[in-house]
């Protein structure tokens, strides 16, 4: 008999739609000890509550989220609002004994971070991020090359995550959807939502950053701000690139921005090894690009894989159709919740935690610092 | 409220899970007046179809499809068993007053699709068969454009379903997962299986077949059979190509084979017409391929598109996630449910339906009949 | 010493710069026993004949090929007339005892070409066809992978030459620069001017033969000809598809026209065997597509190999720049005079001979029967 | 009457054979009032010089460079020589009245340009550097692009140049072929030899940099001097990214590197602007990507543009053979040397002239500057 876990979700945008589907889904997958239950979705707006718990099967709706934590039969929060919002209620549900699944980025800053991740490891409870693009199959398998030895030595690393959908100057800040234009809810622009993403795949890929140069841009100096109905500075960075150093000695680019005309969501990493390469693309999230000197001199080339093969070969893909067939983003959330799942079950937990996370928010922060003083910023280590 | 379609799923294969994710998921993202229930699995090995009950969330289970069709609480039946027993439970299934979903083809061969639309016309019942590829955003956006005038006089269409699964001679025919490899169960070998779905497309996008001319092989030509236990002559063709000549004077290439060594479920299609061409790949089926000769002489070139855009741009891409996330194989499926359901409730059949399907029948008995008499072999016409 | 090769071209069109390219910088580039010496260009109107002359640096023009022939200053003489003036030529030449270079295709059918084969064959003199894209780098490599037996057993081969120049029925058929549409001058249209190279190749890579069944169109049927300013029928073919079997058991398809828009010259082949796969495309003709099933099972791609490398591994570029950087279509005219060079040199003359061209000739002989008789045709043998 | 330009090359290795066989080829394929003669090859070895000039048809040798420029049967000097001999030679050269034609990069250093150009303008020699890869037409026609206004306001500019040819330790440094190993030869490593390139391009594409920051990395400390006989310290940067900001306020990445496994000669570059976006591709130089966003909302999407149309369109295409047919990467030198030639004939020189050449030396100063200080560097003007 599988064992329930009652989900208790906050937020009900694009990441509660994702996370929602996730749950519905990994039973019909994945064989579990544990068992998603939708038990409560909360939201302050009591009749979109009720609309998406109807829609999403939620047995019940709450509009105030302590009253949430409160709920003796909710095991597990999941945390689908606005960034500034994130530290409060996760230390109120560490408090409270609930499991945390909280979207990423975890924290407006490194010392909110903090504060978070003393919370939950005080209470021990079970705490998770959503950085979803580790379990983009194609990307897990990456993990696998790597730590099989297949690239040798790194050399280089290097990742963008280009959009192109804010270079309207009618686009408003803040407001409903739009709350990652403004620099009170979101903490930063593009850093903290895009490369925020880049960053935690590179740490899980390649280690500890050491030390980064960074520089930032507002390319839109002044946006009407959709809450106060007023032109406002803009606060948040439209774009982010920045040098680094990781600790295995490799080099690295990053770069993000919402100017890339052309780009919808591009998010791409290349690492460059000894022995062979690695690439990929969230445009194409279902092919791996691999190059291996190893093969034979005149044969030698780019592979693409088209990562949908059964029988264990590539990672989730036994759970899913058959080879060649396709599957999409929303499946990363999917072997997420696995994931979560099969570490409850295990007693090892799934990551990245709110420690992993908190990496990020330290590179994050010393990205942004960088770009203020123009100068190298060493990384702040998040290890115990 | 919304109306309740009660379906009865017979086969609980690839195709049944395909088939019932669907079902579970087209409500959380679309709004219909009607919404499926997993009502009742049917198969005859009760211990799996109680299995996949759990897993699925059907209410009940039957082991014999006639004492299915007897029930009251059914709407629909969703056939998901062998080609050969299509024609036998689609016709009771229609004289017991249910719609029909019938995996494709419709049936092993053209005379008993006959019998097969005889039947669901009489009885008046909503039918459609799976022909899923239809409604992949990219192949649908494929109609749209050729609707809207842009190709212009069609000259030339190609396409092709490549897949390698089979070349070893270790592979038995037979059994469960391989009666696709045995022509009692499956009619024909990649003509039925495959070519299909190409035809299907084919019909859709440039109208009907005029003529074909044909070539089949069965490279391996005995096999184990898993059911026999004995080595058996194989009597499915491993590989079929042909020339066909369409109504609208347009020349095409078609073929399909399960030797093509590198590709998993290559189908691919390619339209030139007088003003713009198209081309789409089911290795990576949210792009469309686009040429359009009106775009300014220098910067002419083959546009790649990511169909993967809201706001009604990108066809049934406003439901799922945000520009640049892509989508999968098991969506075409959800997308077909959806317009079956919308059908309903509108009165206008989503197709194919039964008779459109029986075109696609005519024209895999001219192919098969060419591969043998080595001549053109007209097309029967399906039109009433 | 080097020994001097004094040549004589005959026609100087688009194939008359591109071979007087080739004899100018094959020494540059290649260290060779002979050096092709540009000794004179013929041509009926003396004063082009005289500015090509000058542009190209030949030493002589003549405005009659019949005195060309006589002079004893030329060793070999290249034919790059319209078809209809091969056959006259080179059996003239032949019994004048020069070498012989004639533009692809042979001749206007298959009974002139055995004249033509008969005469250089009589006359001992070495003879070659300008069947260019043999040494096209990736297109001998292809040759190589399967001599060096990597792709095992052979089921398919697939190549399509798509261009989309003559869809206006503005274009005028005949007269300079369009005798490719004058089916007097042209013998037939996409067929001897395509596919013949298609089917070089393919018998080149793949072996002979065996028999096929075709289909031709023209789509527009009446073009103002350009010599006798009077609207006339339409004598050639503007497209043509082909199935084909192979003396090896494999199955084929070819397929070529005018009139797909969006593709320029779009020559590809692929060829599947049972180990591994090879596929090439003419717009990006220094790649080869290679996919190897020994590969690692998680790690199998298609491999996209630039073919640029130095030191002897990918066939003729140790004799140009460094890897990485490309070479064109131009180059594989080089790198057949370098053959043919070489060939005198060793005794063992270059491909294709005459008698080889010939096969080709006898495959669209078959080809262009079919199209009228709708039946399979078997195809003629050219071997001695 | 063609008037002749006399050519004195200094240097016979990789460059010494690009731009002879540029020489050699322009007057073949380009209309032009003059035309090269390749009067005198210079290298100190007298045999390879002899057999140099053998090979390509220099009509004299010599082998001290002070006796070339003495004689007055030259107008030009070539200088294919190590950076470390580019200023003695080009300075000595036009004081001596002699057009120079350098290869890249000008100098060893910026200060050193900064006497290069006084020379060359004090003497009023005509000038160029060879930076070839603005005459590849894919990229002439990105310029155009932008001159068009169809970038419009200009976000992002991002380039690269990678190979992988020195990973191993066993590589020795210095001598023959490896003196851009040796920092007394080059003067720095990939920043002179690949970067400079970049720069080039992008200061030609979008404008003049204003401040950079950078890191560079050796990643092998001590290689065996080929000179020397004995292991020494290496003194070239192995890899070298650095950001930077331009004077149009848009934002850039650069990155190069010997030790990204998999690439040959990877130079790519890409553009984003408020309406469109440009990429390019030195592996398919041929092709060029576009994505405009004027085009119609869902047909948006990358072109594909093959750039190898006739008729003026895409430039310089028209001098060479038929659409679909590429030109390979020897070709930006005769394209080169044809604006070299017409500029001398129109008196407007062709670029990059020395000056323009010197902008690119002083963001290298920057760079390499910035790599040890950790700062932002402004970047010196050129401008006279």
């Amino acid at each position: 008999m599988a064992k329930k876990l009652r989900i208790g979700l906050i937020g009900y945008g694009f990441m509660g739609r994702a996370h929602s589907n996730a749950y519905r889904k990994v039973s019909n997958f994945f064989d579990l000890e544990y068992q998603p239950v939708l038990k409560a979705i909360c939201a302050r707006n009591e009749a979109n509550a009720i609309a998406f718990a109807k829609k999403w099967g939620y047995e019940s709706v709450e509009t105030d989220w302590r009253r949430l934590l409160e709920r003796d039969d909710i095991d597990a929060i999941d945390i689908c609002t606005p960034n500034n919002s994130h530290a409060e209620i996760a230390i109120a549900a560490a408090k409270a004994g609930k499991m945390i699944l909280c979207e990423k980025p975890l924290s407006m800053d490194g010392p909110e971070g903090v504060d978070m991740v003393k919370a939950v490891e005080k209470a021990k409870v079970p705490n998770m991020v959503w950085y979803n693009y580790r379990r983009v199959p194609a990307v897990t398998m990456a993990k696998q090359l790597i730590e099989e030895g297949r690239l040798g030595q790194i050399f280089h690393y290097r990742a963008k995550f280009l959009q192109d959908w804010t270079i309207s100057p009618e686009l408003p800040q803040g407001g409903a959807g739009l709350w990652r234009l403004d620099a009170k809810a979101a903490g930063s622009g593009v850093t903290g939502d895009l490369l925020a993403h880049c960053i935690d795949t590179a740490i899980w890929l390649n280690g500890g950053f050491a030390s980064v140069t960074a520089m930032t841009e507002t390319f839109i100096k002044q946006r009407k701000h959709t809450l106060s109905g007023k032109v406002e500075k803009v606060g948040i960075d439209d774009a982010c690139a920045f040098l680094a150093r990781f600790k295995n000695g490799s080099l690295a680019t990053f770069e993000s921005t919402r100017y890339a005309r052309g780009h919808k969501a591009l998010y791409t990493f290349e690492i460059n090894g000894e022995h062979a390469s690695i690439a990929w693309d969230l445009h194409d999230l279902h092919r791996l690009q691999y190059f291996d000197h190893k093969d034979e001199g005149k044969l030698r080339g780019w592979r693409s894989i088209h990562v949908t093969d059964h029988g264990g070969e590539h990672p989730y893909m036994d759970k899913w159709w058959v080879p060649g067939l396709q599957i999409g983003y929303e499946h990363s959330f999917i072997h997420q919740v696995a994931d979560f799942l099969a570490g409850l079950a295990s007693g090892k937990p799934a990551g990245p935690t709110f420690r992993d996370a908190l990496e990020t928010q330290f590179v994050c922060d010393a990205v942004l610092k960088s770009a203020k003083t123009g100068a190298w910023e060493k990384i702040k280590s998040a290890a115990k």
